[in-house]
């Protein structure tokens, strides 16, 4: 199963997330059966980002959104620890600090797109700008067509200078949200974690389905592509993500740099003489 | 075995590398009798660095210092990846770039200490510059020892604001780096990373091990040590190190935040509700 065809969101889709289940789990019966399959991405995805670091041409930058409980930390605790840390950059994108605030919204997010070789990944990104600042109607609606519009010319540029992007929702029904509430709950360890905010949020839920539809519609185009993935299932979620990233690195048809050495020439130069120093100890031992 | 007892370096030492097996594996027997070990430590450290990252009150350096081949690049892949990508950077440092050579050593450094909550991991540092500074004399006898006492004050301001540091030496005998050498020949995945400058360097060996000697002496502090990590085995090295940074962040005695809410309120006001509602459905599946 391509899950890239499956859950890719086309350019300019009416998309409708109440379409999509959330527990939808495709061709996969359960946790322990995918476990392998999931491994296996994991190991491709490590391969792969090794390569993508020795080659030093590209960069790739991964987005997460979800609503609150949907599951960005737990895909980066899962899928992205497959990968070398020297080759992983992630950043947390807060509220603005004042600074942040005095300066156009992507200001804070270029400054953390992942550099030649390495692999970025935003929790939570520019596409705030679009949510949650449309939810709560800190933009009107004119200056979020603008922003999909700045969004879609900043990626495109992006891409034209090495960098690839592969753009997440993480996508949980409104029930899944609280049964994962209730659990911080219980987890005294994650009681800190909770929020009365969180809960009030809630009441915003559809207002959020639909500027993520528009969003997502807005701004999926073929080289910068949203996925929607249906994480009611967090095994799931992690196969999904992990498949998505390991083949679409796949494609990029990397390779190992050429040595920029004459191997003969250190061979003979340099390794020779340890060769035969040894040699010589080994016939010194023995007479 | 406590190898934080054992390999630390006492301040003011008079260093004798010479004297350190680089080849010593202390109780240990082998890579396989030493694995569920290292997997312990592992686990250890991952359960620490959430607990970091919750208690969001200091932060952690580790510095790791070494030859060519001496295995920074393997430390991080194998130890490091134990811990979340999300409360993790690496930073890596080159020969400095124009403008970081226009301003004090330390500067590039300092922008890239970790913040509160997160794990910095130094792949090369501020050493460097009283290390191959001085082997290739760009600086004198003078200004070596000045900086050194720039660093402790450096290092020991960091501490007063809870960024704990852990600085490590992995330690390679010179038969082993070229062996190692030997491998990135006959491998053609890293046959791109061959230099003929770490060869000529080979020439420097004894060199840099005084001014490892001397600056390891000059700057291990209680609050800021140095260990010296015998290396030519990896996975001990992996050993010791998961084991002294895991340990050592026991030692912090963190706590997981209370939460902000009161829990009773948010169980009545939000998940009562749902459970009301949830048996409201069973009773009306039942009926």
């Amino acid at each position: 199963m391509d899950y890239r065809k499956k859950f890719i969101v086309a350019t300019d889709e009416k998309l409708r997330l109440a379409d999509i289940d959330p527990d939808d789990t495709q061709d996969q019966g359960s946790d322990s059966e995918a476990a392998d399959l999931t491994e296996q991405y994991r190991q491709k995805l490590a391969d792969m980002q090794t390569l993508l670091y020795a080659e030093n041409k590209r960069a790739l930058l991964i987005v997460l959104q979800a609503m609150d409980a949907g599951g960005k930390d737990g895909t980066i605790s899962h899928v992205m620890r497959a990968m070398n840390p020297q080759g992983v950059s992630v950043s947390r994108f807060e509220a603005p600090t004042p600074e942040e605030r005095a300066h156009d919204f992507l200001w804070r997010i270029h400054s953390k797109v992942p550099r030649l070789s390495q692999v970025g990944v935003f929790n939570r990104s520019h596409y705030e700008d679009v949510l949650i600042s449309r939810v709560h109607k800190a933009i009107d609606k004119a200056t979020c067509k603008s922003r999909y519009a700045q969004i879609r010319d900043f990626e495109a540029e992006l891409l034209d200078n090495g960098t690839h992007i592969l753009k997440f929702f993480l996508h949980i029904s409104k029930e899944e949200q609280l049964a994962r509430f209730a659990q911080r709950l219980e987890d005294p360890h994650r009681n800190w974690k909770i929020s009365e905010a969180d809960y009030k949020e809630r009441a915003f839920w559809d207002d959020y389905m639909d500027a993520y539809e528009e969003a997502m519609g807005a701004t999926s185009t073929k080289h910068a592509p949203w996925f929607v993935i249906p994480s009611n299932h967090k095994w799931f979620r992690n196969l999904a993500i992990s498949q998505i990233v390991a083949e679409t690195m796949a494609d990029f048809g990397m390779k190992y740099p050429k040595p920029s050495v004459d191997l003969a020439k250190i061979r003979r130069e340099y390794h020779a003489a340890a060769v035969a120093e040894a040699n010589g100890k080994k016939k010194k031992l023995k007479g």
